[in-house]
């Protein structure tokens, strides 16, 4: 049995859910909560349930927006030429993070994943064709993670739009910036020898 | 500037507010959120609403429950003769989970902090001496926390209830189980000699 009182346990469990939430730190949070004025505890959840109620796909591009459509399709000096196929919102920050990608993005909403029963229909996928043709596109860089899934993903994609006659191009394998090649996985190591460059 | 949108970065700002999560952990979090189902969030909103509008300070004791009582004040099992004074009810849990402490407990809800302009009225306090005469009670326990405010605290409270006539202890300070005598620091090694016992 639980050393906590019924409705705090469901707290607990509430907070539990959150991905990368231990036991331990829903506890804190829980108890967080109890801590806070009745104002403070309005504040948070009006700030969760209007983001969840305000937050929905940019009807373009899939990524995650408040508006009709997100910041980058609603900026006009974004490049229309190439189209850089991501997971999700999230990879979609990690780009614009580093400030040198100028282009657009279509954000799947997840990869195609048999075990979890995940096919092609689950994903923002089928109006990337046309968006291809309607931006006149001329690359599409697809950049799903370095998973067996997100590979998976990429080759359905990359054979879905091939009769659209876009460039496709994928995000190079290798050892990332800073490592130790006497770390690196076989696969990686086997991935950067296959995509050597000339100096 | 962020790089999220407004609602999504209000809702990060506000899991940031919750003890022991960073500005990393947040954004986890708010991602959490957004891949919920709307029917998920409607669950979490309402654990965490209905957790705080439920809970409330036992009248007794003011330990936190959903009733009028406490589970412990509620159990006449429990030896009203003795009485452990904490600091909050994460204390009370602690001492539950070693199942060896078969008393009751009054929790002050907090502790006397000059430095946050806390003083002995903002505390269950003045309850404590009416308490201890209604209940009977042989022994007072204090179990503040180890640190100024916590001994502060302490020494107010021993001086408060000094009328009543009951035996005040204070545990033990010292080496704590397992740890080696060369990490532990001088105030503690210097209680652990005041505080030795015959073998």
């Amino acid at each position: 049995m639980s050393e906590f009182i019924a409705p705090l346990e469901m707290m607990i469990e509430a907070f539990r859910r959150l991905p990368g939430v231990g036991r331990k730190s829903a506890e804190r949070m829980a108890f967080g909560i109890l801590d806070m004025t009745e104002g403070e505890t309005e504040n948070f959840l009006a700030a969760v349930s209007s983001a969840k109620k305000s937050i929905r796909p940019c009807s373009e591009c899939g990524n995650i927006t408040a508006e009709e459509l997100c910041p980058i399709c609603a900026n006009p000096e974004r490049d229309r030429k190439i189209i850089c196929v991501v997971e999700d919102s999230k990879a979609v920050i990690s780009f614009e993070k580093i400030k040198e990608f100028g282009g657009v993005y279509h954000v799947l909403g997840g990869v195609i994943s048999p075990r979890s029963g995940k096919g092609p229909d689950s994903l923002n996928l089928f109006s990337l064709s046309e968006r291809i043709k309607k931006c006149g596109a001329e690359e599409v860089m697809i950049a799903t993670n370095a998973t067996v899934e997100g590979e998976t993903t990429a080759m359905y994609i990359s054979r879905l739009i091939k009769p659209t006659g876009v460039r496709i191009t994928r995000l190079a394998y290798g050892i990332p910036v800073g490592a130790d090649i006497e770390y690196a996985d076989k696969l990686t190591l086997l991935r950067a020898i296959e995509g050597r460059r000339e100096f």
